[in-house]
């Protein structure tokens, strides 16, 4: 498989960033093509705004989206967005690797997001959920949190992971038709132990070691719904 | 009440920004007195970083949290994050207007949420939930979307919008202490007509001038959990 690793942490001797390099050798010995977009080290720019097009449709009103499906067409994205969208277009896995920072990415990882998965592209009419744009494709969450894990669940303190990360996992990596695998969930990082890190480490490389047979997360499929999106 | 309306859009025509201009006006000609961070036209930089404080504890190793407790009892955090923390410590009621980017917030907001909740001043320690720091505060989130309403919903097709905000109403708002007022939403914006945008300004208004009434949304108490966090 060719892998993309989009990863988001400030600080190269992370263990964040451990994990990630750990994926980098784990997935490269088993034969796969990994890339990294490493956004820290890349300064990459997360804000969207009317700097991403280089030619617009309308010059007097910035529809983002309107404007993503035409720039796509005319080939008028900026070159940092084009140059990651070619990434994931050639990658089978996308997996995003971060600290988690309110229960959700990072500024710079969710701005990675706005400006890449573009209109036009990744989705766009009725191509979404199992008609998205990036269908054929997987995708999953690699990411460390403060927290251990029994403040996550259902009657548990912050409540579910899973709902946690319904806005990621469904409202964004399903919507545009990625398979999404389970998530790799490294709890309570800062404060644990060397020998602690070095089973997550063993962890994260069995799973990364078991992708083919991980079963993908159940989201709604199109079919489910009418023509106006009422369920049937 | 002192109100900081915390504005992220990047078209200052849009209907988004109109809303937001809406509320200022509304809310000052009942007597409270408004100001608005609108995050594009300061520029604002979301990417949490080193260069967010002044002096560090720990110069070889960027734990984030850590350094954000230090530097704001040094009063070494960066000038940008400390000027929007005061106007967050002088407000009784914040709001987020954005337009709902990923079912979640654009990265520019996401990333003044990462660099300006501080670890010692918003939370820590055992200072969460409903002994946060930002508690006998009030929070909303005001937002635009393209999806219909009907597309939301348990059953719907994206789910319930109550679970697409979990991690911005209970994992970020009501975690640092605010109760949390209900989101005032504004379904299908960019296909509507301009009198069905005028209906949703004047619901604004209603939500608006109601807002001493407005039930705050439920979240865990931290008196529900023992001292290790699991429920009692």
């Amino acid at each position: 498989m060719n892998i993309l690793i989009v990863h988001a942490h400030p600080e190269p001797l992370s263990f964040t960033t451990a994990l990630k390099d750990h994926a980098v050798q784990v997935l490269e010995n088993i034969g796969h093509a990994v890339e990294v977009s490493d956004l820290y080290a890349m300064n990459f720019n997360p804000v969207a705004s009317q700097a991403d097009f280089d030619s617009r449709s309308n010059q007097e009103y910035l529809n983002y989206a309107l404007e993503q499906r035409h720039a796509s067409k005319t080939h008028d994205l900026a070159q940092d967005i084009q140059i990651e969208i070619e990434k994931v277009q050639k990658a089978d896995l996308l997996i995003f690797s971060f600290p988690m920072y309110w229960t959700s990415v990072p500024a710079i990882l969710k701005g990675w997001i706005d400006r890449v998965f573009v209109s036009g592209i990744f989705y766009g009419g009725k191509r979404f959920y199992n008609h998205g744009g990036m269908l054929g494709k997987k995708a999953m969450l690699s990411f460390t949190l403060g927290g251990r894990d029994h403040m996550f669940g259902q009657n548990a303190i912050h409540g579910a992971i899973d709902d946690l990360l319904l806005p990621i996992q469904r409202g964004t990596l399903a919507y545009v038709g990625f398979d999404v695998l389970p998530p790799f969930i490294a709890y309570h990082v800062p404060y644990i132990t060397d020998e602690a890190r070095q089973q997550l480490l063993q962890q994260y490389q069995q799973h990364l070691q078991n992708l083919e047979q991980l079963q993908a997360l159940e989201f709604p499929k199109l079919e489910q719904f009418d023509d106006k999106l009422y369920p049937l």
